[in-house]
């Protein structure tokens, strides 16, 4: 029988110690988010009301470039870190490619994501500034399982604001909150103004995350003591994901191989920059020319269809204005299964790169990735979230050229989560009932000609 | 912050090379399954049409003590092993307990439990006999799940029947079956006899594993180059899952401690067993004093009010007659979450061990079972498996005399499984809906008295 995989370990003393800000590096600085009540650049201190002080300050860092890992972060890392790296000999062989296929496989966390990752080192920095409760909205819930655990292990309560359609399609997930003793509510609400506002417009609304991003942060700013946490998007949240990409340097070296191209999946850029941004620095600092590439939903194409431009980052616009790749924040998205991919923008970080020719985006239908994430199931034995399908099309597809070109290409992507919660989607697709979904171009102009009137 | 977790793993050479056969060692031996036609202790080749012949001769040997372990299964037991045994300081401390908790974590296989490490081997041991398809039944459906990973992971078609109650109200595992591209069948169904003699019976009878494994096992007998697997109760099932208490072993010597109590959830005894049979060896070679307890729920008791007598495996009898603890083989138990410990009877080494004072068992009622996996989620970040909550509450029982008497003792459990695919049974627990189900004494009678006319 021939190989179906191999896994690569760190000890407990190689974890990384340290997270990688690639700000530091970059040669083009991303923008500064602006401050929409008096167009300044946004200062440190503006951040506060809304975020643990210390996660301001790895937002706007743009000197250093390693972040010590708090201990007690790292202590809770330990217990699910290092994630494997998987030689995946049996997609290979699915595929009868000559590329070598790698992923790091983050969907060991006991949440079964990578969400972990951030909500940790979130729920740390809040709990070691006295707070006592946290806030954020969640759309399938991997973020929102996430925060949960994290908050009950630092001993703070959650609230969680759960897109609607979501709350109502995916109960299992919301369970899995409750039963970390998190409280949900299904948004949007009217437990806020802008869930009222919109509620009061349109009574079947079925939310959306950036409806449901204004209706945390609100119940942050209004409660004592509480903060608004999110799961993607910013600059600190990626931040805390590059300890995928740098263990995943690590664990590659013991395979005695470097990645020619790096995948990730893409909905704010938490998981893509993780897994990209350690290996990208060799590029910035070294010459290195791996190449990067975001795979997003083609029903959601803010990178490959998208503008960049300042624009809100949530519906009600609490948020600052980032320079970001934008749909235009009143952009819905088709309910497509990848909740995590259904957001209108990309965080500040990637889209400099993006604007600057560092990574590259794909946009991967959804019958594309379900086929994709069926092959990879049957080859590999994890069935993947319905988001990391999408990073694993892309790599199917780089290694299909190789089969056409005969170069052993070394292919690296990240599983960001596990399936197991989202087999009513993997039903519809055994069933022939799946569809696509493409935004046309003139939703797309429709969207961006409004956003125009923001600044 | 105090420590929430610390785990142990094994290197890949330090993974075992052989399983452990308990039968070698024991002082008195299992009686022999008895053929129903002849009246006589079936002999190896008796089982030949049923089961692939290597996994025959394994289910009868009394010699070997250890058997080695085939280098492709160990080389697909490398894609999620050594699973990792954990200190469970976040319980301990939730507890107040001054015993010392470890959990050895089969949830972490690529299926979700500890199921695949039977299902691998029982797939290789069919395709290496030139076997191209494989028959089974399940229940909630996690050995169903393993068993259509392995058949796919060895190049096997495989055909499973799913109790119907289960196939109806849990489609997730059906999906997740159907993804590794098994074909699933509602039990009882019309495609056997078996199936049909219910149906006209009862046209609404939603199914038991008894009816499932009658099915499966007709079809197997009926098609070409086809065999039957079952996925717990038989003795080389369990043997396969003594890789679990041997890691253990080795682990618990890096954490530099030893159980006092070793603690399975008990169905048909596989992943008991799996843990427990390493460990006892020590007790039946060297004097060691370990207690082993098994955890049943208090709605199919059959080991803590069953009786040790000859019984069917099966309701149509198509099984040989196994010297067991049961309730009798028409016992319907209640519709509990634990789907997999819904059966009638123990394996035969367990119910000698049992009739002979090597082990002990407890009785665990619904709700004390999902009290238990609330707290272990919380304290732990891991949903357990319905059924593991019965292993969990089991444990906490020990840990809490441990608080009375001041006692550190080190109790040992087995976390056979997540329960990422049982939120809705989570969902009536926190609604407050779940019921306790405790069979009747007259229940226990009725069913054992028909059993009388069996030999």
């Amino acid at each position: 029988m021939e190989k179906h995989q191999k896994r690569y370990f760190l000890t407990e003393e190689e974890i990384p110690t340290q997270w990688y800000n690639i700000q530091a590096d970059m040669v083009n600085k991303p923008l500064p988010p602006i401050n929409p009540a008096t167009k300044q650049p946004l200062k440190v201190e503006d951040l506060y009301p809304v975020f643990a002080e210390e996660l301001c300050r790895q937002e706007l860092d743009q000197e250093h470039a390693w972040i010590d890992i708090p201990e007690e972060v790292r202590d809770m890392y330990k217990y699910y870190r290092s994630t494997p790296l998987v030689r995946a000999y049996g997609l290979e062989k699915a595929l009868g490619t000559p590329a070598h296929i790698y992923f790091k496989n983050e969907s060991v966390s006991p949440v079964g994501s990578h969400k972990l990752n951030s909500a940790l080192a979130q729920a740390y920095y809040c709990k070691q500034q006295g707070i006592t409760n946290v806030t954020t909205e969640t759309g399938a819930g991997q973020w929102g399982a996430a925060l949960s655990y994290a908050a009950k292990a630092f001993g703070l309560e959650a609230a969680v604001y759960q897109v609607k359609i979501s709350y109502n399609q995916k109960p299992y997930r919301r369970s899995i909150m409750q039963t970390y003793g998190a409280q949900v509510t299904a948004s949007p609400s009217m437990s806020t103004r802008a869930g009222k506002d919109i509620l009061t417009r349109d009574p079947n609304n079925q939310g959306s995350l950036g409806t449901a991003i204004s209706e945390a942060i609100e119940l942050a700013l209004n409660t004592p003591n509480c903060r608004y946490t999110l799961g993607s998007v910013l600059s600190h949240v990626t931040l805390h994901q590059t300890i995928i990409g740098l263990e995943a340097e690590k664990q590659m070296q013991k395979a005695g191989e470097y990645p020619d191209i790096v995948i990730g999946c893409f909905g704010g850029g938490s998981n893509f920059g993780g897994i990209s941004f350690p290996f990208m620095r060799h590029n910035i600092k070294e010459g290195r020319t791996t190449r990067f590439i975001a795979a997003e939903p083609a029903s959601c194409p803010k990178l490959t269809r998208g503008v960049f431009q300042y624009d809100f980052g949530d519906v009600a616009g609490y948020t600052p204005l980032l320079p970001m790749y934008t749909l235009g924040h009143n952009f819905m998205p088709a309910n497509i299964h990848a909740g995590g991919l259904r957001y209108h923008g990309a965080g500040v970080i990637v889209s400099q790169l993006l604007k600057d020719g560092m990574m590259e985006a794909v946009d991967i239908r959804q019958l594309e990735s379900f086929e994709a994430g069926m092959l990879f199931s049957r080859a590999e034995g994890i069935i993947p979230a319905p988001e990391s399908c999408h990073a694993i099309a892309a790599a199917i597809q780089e290694a299909k050229k190789c089969i056409a070109t005969g170069e052993e290409k070394v292919i690296l992507f990240n599983l960001s989560g596990h399936g197991l919660i989202d087999m009513a989607a993997y039903d519809q697709y055994l069933s022939g009932s799946l569809q696509d979904y493409v935004v046309t171009d003139e939703d797309v102009q429709r969207n961006i000609s409004q956003l125009e009137k923001v600044l």
